[in-house]
């Protein structure tokens, strides 16, 4: 087996043995309330007919696939219901390499680790392109890095770690990219619903038959234990990844995609938007503490991470235990998400505890 | 790609698509009532805190591993839960074609279509291993069968679509097979509740360090919509399957997990034998028609399915589809388990309507 697994249950592992009291900014958990109609559905599920226990359509119920076509305005038959946005990401990697398009995954740098997992699994090589400081991508430097062997090029956005949006017109070279280069571009949006700016764009409106977008309601319903995700398929591959869906899990739990419905029709813009300003409000008073510690740091444009760098404290295995034990915060070590990031350390702000964690940081590094 | 969907799916969308009234036995899902102690878990599940909403642990719910850990007499370590018994035999399959002892593997024909989908989805070549007219399985043809390549022999018992249950003899001849030429057993025993012989014993207790145990509650509590299953892996086997899950999957939904641990804890023996009392009957109701009919089939030891032969009626799909319009009675056609049976039909027990079906049988076929 010459794939990893990932390290977060590592970090969080750790954190969990720690003797004293530790703030955890490890895992993507959301920590609020997740919608009140997703409870509701739970709760009429469970009186369900026999019937409704019984498998759903592998591709998924067909009242869900219809409403998120109808929300994201594609043909049904694109969209693939999912055990959570992990496999959607994994049926979206290997139909792009079933295509015999070649052999090379290029993936940004940082990277959120589980691309280059599921890459290396599914017999690809991986080509790591760095970003830049400011989080933002240079589809120059996705361009100088392609070659004939290029089947798919991964982007997540709003990005994980960084906190990057990438904007349209960076995200129209890539799927322009992908076409030229015989390749596929997959954009992961699961951040989508944590954008600070206001500026997101799927890039679902590009239009491209190129281009497979996932996404997921783990985040925005803060149900990461739910598993339930889906892509959107151009039309040349959605045959195949419905068959490698059937055949590696046959369908997505039930109860879950019940539930999800039942949110995603019972659930006002007020609810995504709560969550959102509690995340500004965290981002704000966490970067006001890395300031006050003499950090350089990420203002994210979405998502829920910053990346911090502290002087002479690089984001090695050994610091992010070393904070755990010395400072009470267990963050990601940055050497985890690629070669970029070394220097830095990634904190999630999904605690209520970020104001706590924030001036132990100032103590420690102040 | 060059794997397949399987069949299911048309037949059954072609029945449901048809004009008169015709009566499903097709799919495998349990038509009767999940234990009240499932439906008890997903109410208590709803009102959870958020925190139980995340993430659970990527193997499994702790206490869940630990229970099936208890009953199972395994270490918990040993045990992976899954998206459903299909995504054990996914990991199953996939761990033994990573250990690099070939691309090989051996199925029995008849053969539940997934196993060859599955393997033919990873790069492995498939070798069919007849099975006898009444079902049993000589381990001496799987021993001639067997080469430097085979890297994984793959078993279902009770079986579907035969419903023979192997003999402890006959599973100890084939474990021991595959220690000779470093190869790995798959014992898929999701049928184990459905055993009308009491003679069943689990290929766990053969205690060999090259079989994996598959099974899930799909069939044993009628929720074959929740997707919970498991794998117990040989020690060596476990890691990677573990990766592999997580890379996949990420974890396995936590509403349907929570709920299938509250019912095994709270659901007694009556509640299993209920239902294999009620597929005893369908049996007898059923064969008893086949009689009438002039039919030749077999009686299931387990399981709950019957597979018919009828002269001149080869199990063709064109045979499938025009008992659906003639007869109106949905059956899968033999020619889609393998090449042994392509005479025969297989009929799923698992539902109320058995004694019609048996009478509209008799009526087109007497």
């Amino acid at each position: 087996m010459e794939y990893e697994r990932p390290q977060f249950y590592h970090v969080m592992q750790y954190a969990a043995d720690a003797d004293g009291d530790v703030i955890d900014m490890v895992s993507g958990n959301p920590d609020w309330e997740p919608p009140a109609a997703l409870r509701d559905g739970l709760r009429e599920y469970a009186d369900a007919d026999p019937a409704d226990f019984q498998y759903p359509p592998s591709e998924g119920l067909v009242d869900l696939r219809a409403e998120i076509a109808d929300r994201r305005n594609v043909d049904p038959e694109r969209v693939v219901v999912t055990n959570g946005t992990g496999e959607a990401n994994y049926l979206a990697m290997a139909g792009a390499l079933d295509r015999d398009a070649g052999d090379e995954v290029l993936l940004t740098d940082p990277v959120y680790p589980y691309y280059p997992g599921k890459a290396s699994m599914l017999g690809a090589e991986t080509t790591l392109v760095p970003t830049e400081r400011d989080g933002s991508l240079d589809p120059e430097r996705f361009r100088e890095a392609a070659s004939d062997d290029t089947a798919l090029i991964v982007v997540n956005t709003p990005n994980n770690p960084t906190g990057t949006v990438y904007d349209r017109e960076t995200m129209r070279a890539l799927a322009d990219l992908a076409e030229e280069v015989d390749a596929t571009l997959l954009a992961d949006e699961v951040y989508d619903h944590f954008d600070f700016t206001g500026g997101f764009e799927s890039a679902l409106t590009l239009d491209s038959d190129r281009t497979i977008v996932t996404t997921g309601y783990s985040k925005s319903m803060a149900i990461t234990g739910f598993r339930v995700g889906y892509a959107v398929f151009p039309e040349d591959l959605v045959g195949s990844a419905k068959t490698r869906h059937m055949l590696v899990n046959v369908a997505t739990s039930r109860p879950a995609q019940y539930a999800v419905l039942r949110a995603l029709r019972g659930t006002d813009a007020d609810y995504y938007a709560g969550a959102r300003e509690l995340l500004s409000q965290r981002v704000e008073t966490f970067t006001d503490a890395l300031d006050a510690a003499g950090a350089e740091y990420t203002s994210p444009d979405g998502a829920f991470y910053v990346l911090a760098r502290f002087d002479g404290f690089p984001g090695t295995m050994a610091n992010a235990e070393r904070l755990v034990d010395e400072a009470g915060v267990a963050g990601m070590p940055g050497e985890t998400f690629g070669t970029t990031r070394s220097e830095w350390l990634r904190f999630a702000l999904v605690t209520p505890r970020v104001e706590e964690a924030a001036a132990r940081l100032t103590d420690y590094f102040g």
